[in-house]
């Protein structure tokens, strides 16, 4: 795969690290990476600490054509996201006026007076470009190939859908899912044998139980439709003809 | 902190960054750690690959008393987490006796016949300690200080059900929850006075919107139960004086 855009993600809370809180925004980044023919190649969840945000940042976004980061955007002390990733670009935060006035439309349109913390938001890295927030206002930002957003899930994904415009796309992964009535254990050679064969297609193996019995989803995964539904149409052939149950999803 | 057990997470699998499947596993093992006194400093999230998967292991168990894995131990082609921590260790795979006979007492309990894969769970590296899984036989293992958990959440559960009793422990982390009526822009300079005071606590604030209005969870956590609870109280007794409607969780 040439030119394939890659991306990581950099979940940032320690409420994900204490097991206070259920993330879930890798699971919607993921999919939408997916769609957009970005390789999602790792993700990290860090802690509320300005070096280890650094570190992670920094090592991530040579390695990666984007860097995503959630969480730690907010007003209040435990918010040093926008603060760390300056520092991990060598520049300074700064009160942005087109920020500003976004926050100031927001509270506005909902008839609120601003407080302590609501301008706060506005200061972000020297050299970013604003990402919206159709949900709460404050914005998220890209700087070089990294971009923050929010912690909050409808706040993330209201975000990601202004950054995504943005991105670089590749070609779309597929996927066709098999279920069939039988324990992955039988099925080895099967599943080997077909991703010998076809090396450009990842072909997963996942167990699962169901009426007391292992069963297995098989999913054939890449980016070349027509090899996703050969692969598919291949194994739902030799499943047939071994007599074994299965249907197909996607 | 001196000698405090530290902890970092590696969760394996293709099917969580293309977004299929929802991670459950670090959660559980994050709530577990908090309840252990070892401190979750870090979670990776990593595909199906061998050379990821040994640069990760082998960064992460210089770095941290404990790395857990979940995924990529069943028997099939893209199972490939027992040979990739067999090599990040320098070791060999071997068919281990016991592990046979874990499977085999299981397989029996269920009156099934063994399939083609289904001893090829045995094979774990040299030096390794078996890991129990109650659920459906197959074991884990430890080698060094790294722990290779399923992915399935039923069965890492039962695994680390297992493991935990084996692993160091340090001083509980205790938290308590306060939810108040208003935004946390409203609230950072209590939040901040309160951080500053108590070094060795750390207080999140956490918002979400509730009929149309942001509010805010206020979460005190250390592993100190006394000063928690103090924590807490001072907190309440703030809000209290400056009329802000609070309830109180843990």
């Amino acid at each position: 795969m040439n030119n394939q855009p890659t991306a990581a993600i950099v979940i940032i809370g320690d409420e994900i690290l204490s097991g206070r809180t259920q993330d879930k925004n890798v699971r919607f980044l993921a999919e939408k990476f997916s769609n957009l023919g970005i390789l999602l190649k790792e993700v990290r969840i860090v802690r509320d600490d300005e070096e280890q945000i650094i570190t992670t940042v920094n090592e991530l976004r040579k390695n990666h054509t984007n860097v995503i980061t959630t969480g730690g955007i907010g007003a209040t002390h435990d918010d040093i996201t926008a603060s760390s990733v300056a520092k991990a670009f060598g520049v300074k935060l700064y009160k942005d006026q087109e920020a500003v006035e976004m926050i100031d439309k927001y509270i506005k349109s909902k008839n609120k007076e601003p407080s302590a913390g609501t301008f706060l938001t506005a200061n972000v890295p020297e050299g970013c470009e604003l990402i919206k927030n159709a949900v709460s206002g404050a914005p998220g930002f890209t700087i070089g190939n990294v971009h923050v957003l929010a912690g909050i899930p409808e706040i993330a994904q209201s975000m990601f859908q202004d950054l995504s415009n943005k991105l670089e796309k590749g070609k779309k992964f597929n996927s066709c899912s098999i279920k069939v009535n039988i324990g992955e254990g039988s099925i080895i050679h099967i599943l080997s044998d077909a991703q010998e064969k076809h090396k450009n297609i990842q072909i997963g193996s996942y167990p699962f139980e169901e009426q007391n019995n292992w069963r297995t989803t098989i999913v054939v995964r890449g980016q070349d439709l027509s090899e996703v539904k050969l692969v598919t149409q291949e194994l739902q052939d030799i499943f047939n003809k071994e007599q074994i149950e299965f249907t197909v999803e996607g």
